[in-house]
């Protein structure tokens, strides 16, 4: 039951290079023949579609390991890692950090960079994550190709342009943050901006502790809470592409605490890292990963105050999770951020709400767990955003990187 | 970015042939230029494509109306509308609907039953609806083809079979509905079904309010409230087909009213057609749309019980559709059922809750709106989903439903 009429796929080559592409990209090195049998195409078509990206230089071909000399095996494709990469950035509460990631998804190389809570401006950290970018780049070999650049922002994006629309924790509004970025680093490139929660759904959808699973929930916690929902396999962008404000839910509407949006009771009021902290009777000036970590911690080893705060913050958690629940039917609910540390520490409350709230249908099959790819999530989630050019044209996109590396090269 | 490593759809004949005849059956008569245009395929593709659905007596082919003579104008390619057709069926909270509806989407016959608000049990419900849909069948024109079998139902259903996992205001609980239903109709064939506000966002989004609007949110509401979402075009289903169950995500966690599903403060028990009447101050024996519609017309008489229910029954509604703003960031809210008229009434309190709690980037674009298809959205969405599989491969279920009926006659 498709609900677009009369729209078709275009060109159908065009299409097979790009799924082939990807599925070596997320799954690894393959079989021909395992590729003609997922992709549902005859041999002599996968064997055409593998000597074009092979002539562009995105796959290699070799005999699988151990069978050398055994028969004929079905060779094994696998992604150009040495030679095709991305650049991926992460402007997380805490800190800046740059990476260079394979095609196939392997991080070769990383920087970072501290972030101050409160005051960097739009050029302040388009700056820093210039540096670690041109660092990477420098350091790269020099046969190797830069075939897209993905960032991840902790706010909301409009997805077009890269702009940041709504960054509340560093009181960014409409700052052109992808555009910027992209001069900065000169490659010749656009910088593909996402919000942090919908990448690292993404990324633990595509790699993490959701892999193959096709309905998702991933919750950031930090300061705010962020959300990203895969439904069906896609991501729920919305009509502006701000979709999946998990923490701006209003959980609390009598005596919220007031949120960093100007309301009261929304979910990441109540269950962000400040509440935790402030709950646990912690100063005000006490902020960051560890702070919450420590709290957690207490609460494991019986100090009462950091026991009342875990339990009161995993209510709310648990309030807001069992929402979720209703709403979406996920297979899969994934905590990521300080929130790893939270649901450790509250996973009885929030398995109490979701038994109280959550109609038995549509929890029977809902799975809870950390973010399989722990820190990275949001940076991993960046980085597939830099290669999505690449996984829907791969050679038209091969190309244009390969051209706009000449234009750097020859402007220096 | 798509998700799924190496999918490739299959046989694009079969894609373009179910593609056309969707496009004709939600657009209506098309030319043939218009449709090679829209499909993105060439002249010669689309003749034989129109061919083979001409044959299969699925579309005609006509001269634009006015044109005749004016050189060669393209042909216009419209559904066989007198021609195929399905049955459609509503279980709804106080009626039993069966429907004939043609290719094309137009209602040809229908036939109501009243059903008690309490009691009915699948046997009664499928034998009233069985009577219902005979009744069309044999009014139906003795050339005319049944091509499919669709059905709304207020509550969870598990897609595959049909089955009522949870009907909370009949008390169903894992009745295998669309099973007996298929087998009392005895036409050979599937009855396939969908929870009710599923099928009232797919109506809303293909032919009602929402046309053409890529991101929607439909609230059912009557004795419950029930949701349906369609995000990117498509509905979420949810891992289990369970998804936006909204009546059950809690607004009011300190003292919610008891909702049918045994929590409380679910959005169903503060906004459903009983907290309305009952803080209305309506005696408990009062129920039904009537009931609800005299109340909001009472309060814009200026009756101050039932302007006091009407306000507060319309800020928790503005908590809920506020949530699911900065869950979904929709480009439509639309409401159905009995929200219909508490919308009219509140749209005042529900907009003052949107411009508090919604964030701004998330609303500026959102529009809210009334079912445009009145009390039929449930209804149209059944008939569309009863048309899904003539859509999917519409050779193959019109050859199908052709075999079916031979057996059918030859049984009587």
């Amino acid at each position: 039951m498709a609900h677009d009429p009369g729209r078709v796929p275009e060109d159908p080559r065009r299409r097979n290079l790009g799924a082939l592409l990807r599925h070596v990209h997320l799954a690894g090195p393959t079989s021909r023949t395992a590729l003609a049998d997922r992709m549902g195409v005859n041999r002599s078509t996968v064997l055409a579609l593998i000597a074009d990206l092979r002539s562009a230089g995105l796959v290699h071909e070799d005999p699988p390991a151990g069978t050398r000399g055994a028969g004929r095996p079905s060779l094994v494709v696998r992604p150009a890692r040495e030679r095709i990469y991305v650049l991926a950035f992460d402007v997380a509460v805490d800190r800046l950090v740059a990476a260079r990631v394979a095609l196939g998804g392997a991080v070769l190389d990383r920087r970072e960079a501290v972030r101050p809570r409160s005051g960097p401006d739009l050029d302040t950290v388009v700056a820093v994550l210039g540096d670690l970018g041109r660092a990477l780049h420098r350091a790269a070999p020099a046969d190797a190709l830069c075939a897209g650049l993905g960032a991840s922002y902790c706010g909301l994006i409009r997805p077009a342009d890269g702009t940041v629309r709504y960054g509340p924790d560093l009181g960014w509004v409409d700052q052109s943050f992808g555009t910027a970025l992209g001069r900065e680093l000169a490659l010749g490139l656009p910088v593909r901006v996402g919000n942090e929660a919908h990448l690292g759904a993404l990324a633990e959808h595509l790699r993490g502790a959701g892999s193959g699973v096709r309905d998702l929930i991933y919750l950031h916690g930090d300061v705010g809470v962020g959300g990203g929902v895969i439904a069906g396999g896609e991501l729920v962008r919305g009509d502006g592409g701000y979709g999946a404000e998990l923490g701006h839910m209003v959980v609390n509407p009598y005596d919220g605490r007031l949120c960093l949006c100007g309301s009261h009771g929304c979910l990441e009021a109540e269950v962000g890292e400040r509440a935790l902290l402030d709950a646990a009777g912690r100063p005000p000036e006490l902020t960051g990963r560890e702070a919450v970590r420590a709290v957690v911690d207490a609460a494991a080893a019986g100090e009462p105050a950091a026991r009342r705060a875990v339990e009161r913050i995993g209510d709310w958690l648990g309030i807001g999770v069992a929402n979720l629940i209703n709403l979406f039917n996920p297979g899969m609910v994934v905590f990521g951020g300080m929130l790893r540390d939270v649901y450790r520490g509250s996973a009885e409350q929030v398995g109490r709400r979701i038994a109280t709230n959550v109609l038995p249908v549509s929890r029977e099959r809902v799975r809870l767990r950390t973010a399989g790819l722990g820190d990275d999530s949001t940076l991993v989630g960046a980085a597939e955003l830099g290669f999505a050019a690449l996984l829907e044209t791969p050679l038209e996109t091969r190309d244009a990187a390969a051209a706009a590396r000449r234009v750097a090269l020859a402007g220096k």
